[in-house]
């Protein structure tokens, strides 16, 4: 599988990139993984880089608060399920601009409650880690 | 207000200890706040220790993956009209024994996804800063 993780805002906070470092690192081992982020670059960039990336057939998943929710079980089915490249899209505290969430195959959500950007990121890259180990049927997850 | 929140298991991680403690610092402004960690005290000590609690007027809110899923705002609304005294008590990675589970007077879901100890009391903590946040109204929380 090859995901992606575009980050709209960077993740400033030493402790959380520590621990994100170290769940890409496991990752890395049952997939192509990398974390990307779009720093400041203008909308239309963005756009024109997730329409570049729509193109190549990654399935395109924003992450929203309106999302839909999933149990670590379900999403682990659902991204299995999905196409073979996928890429998590996660906004900025201001959320996105309309035109950049049009381009969503899918929006989900990791928790009802507004999650700060790199607590939020950190949940998110967990919960890949979560749903690979689910799908290999290792101890990492407790039902 | 006066919060405690009793950990079943220690927080091992010192990334998050440290963010833990940056929340912590924070709502002290606010609130009498403090984590007590439960150790590896036997049942039938955590279960005293948690009915003296509710005897001192504590209402005593479980997280539980299976809880009630709130948006921020609605969690602010809901601390703010419990009782005066409030314990959050957070599981270990077995979650809770039966008779522990029976003292709740509310379950209380982060995620519906099951989020790792350390990371899940940082995630609570954090909503709790942000439930005064938004009571104060400061700008912290958007929406």
């Amino acid at each position: 599988m090859h995901i992606k993780i575009v980050l709209i805002e960077k993740v400033k906070e030493k402790s959380y990139l520590y621990k994100i470092k170290k769940y890409l690192d496991w990752l890395s081992k049952d997939a192509k993984i990398e974390i990307i982020t779009f720093k400041k670059s203008k909308l239309n960039n963005q756009l024109k880089k997730i329409r570049g990336l729509k193109k190549n057939n990654f399935f395109c998943i924003f992450l929203s608060e309106n999302g839909k929710n999933f149990d670590s079980n379900s999403f682990s089915k659902f991204i299995f399920n999905c196409q073979h490249k996928i890429v998590f899209i996660m906004g900025g505290p201001d959320g996105y601009p309309k035109d950049l969430l049009n381009q969503a195959d899918f929006t989900l959500s990791l928790s009802k409650m507004t999650i700060p950007h790199g607590m939020a990121t950190l949940v998110l890259i967990e919960q890949i880690y979560r749903a690979f180990s689910i799908k290999k049927g290792s101890k990492y997850h407790r039902d």
